[in-house]
């Protein structure tokens, strides 16, 4: 299995709320087909999914039920600390939920967090050690 | 905020179990920090990390506890509906959990999902009206 993953799939409560945050708020570009139940985003690197919950556990065969913590954190790495603060101060004005705010982590990085409408958790991050390429992936060392 | 998503980090139970089913397992590269509590995997496009749930939760600072389907899944688009059989044999080889066998599904692609030792789920799928570019990406119509 070649080292990848092309799609992220966040299964959504209301679909229309998440399609409205991720493309009106953060202004991301959906493509490929966007109905009144999935939106695929053109995104460097891997792509996003959007689609209802419960059609997600269908095809997947598995109870839709679930609670708390996912588990799963998505991160927005960025070039600079003042990047992150800028950020934050975008997410907050179209009403993201900031659940951390900007501060030095303990590994001598910089981040933040904040919720999307499901309250799926993404980070917003500066690692000092990594950089960003061109199409905005990260470089490890 | 560019369209992007840099690194999802999967919050596991036993980083030494999820770490061997990852690395050893698929055979997928570390690089960067490969520590007793985070690994990073060097993949084509958005990165992948593994990090204590704990952990995760508190840098998140959300209670940890969570139960049941986490909402996301993570898709690994192949070039043909053998890919994705083959590719199914190897996953169950390696102590895989097929939880969706590989079938045509209702919008003419084919797929199959596995999990990982947590849960998480995967899909391998293949569909006929997205190309694979050289690394590995999907290409939207």
């Amino acid at each position: 299995m070649k080292p990848g993953i092309t799609v992220i799939t966040l299964g959504v409560k209301d679909f229309k709320r998440s399609l409205n945050f991720y493309k009106n708020g953060l202004g991301w570009p959906t493509k490929a087909t966007e109905t009144d139940s999935i939106a695929f985003f053109e995104l460097n690197g891997t792509r996003l999914a959007l689609y209802p919950k419960d059609d997600l556990a269908k095809d997947a065969n598995i109870p839709a039920g679930g609670s708390g913590f996912s588990g799963i954190t998505l991160s927005h790495n960025v070039s600079s600390e003042s990047e992150v603060d800028s950020l934050i101060v975008d997410l907050r004005r179209i009403g993201a939920k900031i659940v951390v705010e900007p501060h030095r982590t303990s590994w001598g990085g910089y981040g933040a967090y904040f919720s999307d409408p499901d309250g799926y958790l993404w980070e917003v991050v500066y690692n000092p050690g990594w950089k960003i390429d061109k199409d905005g992936l990260v470089k490890f060392p």
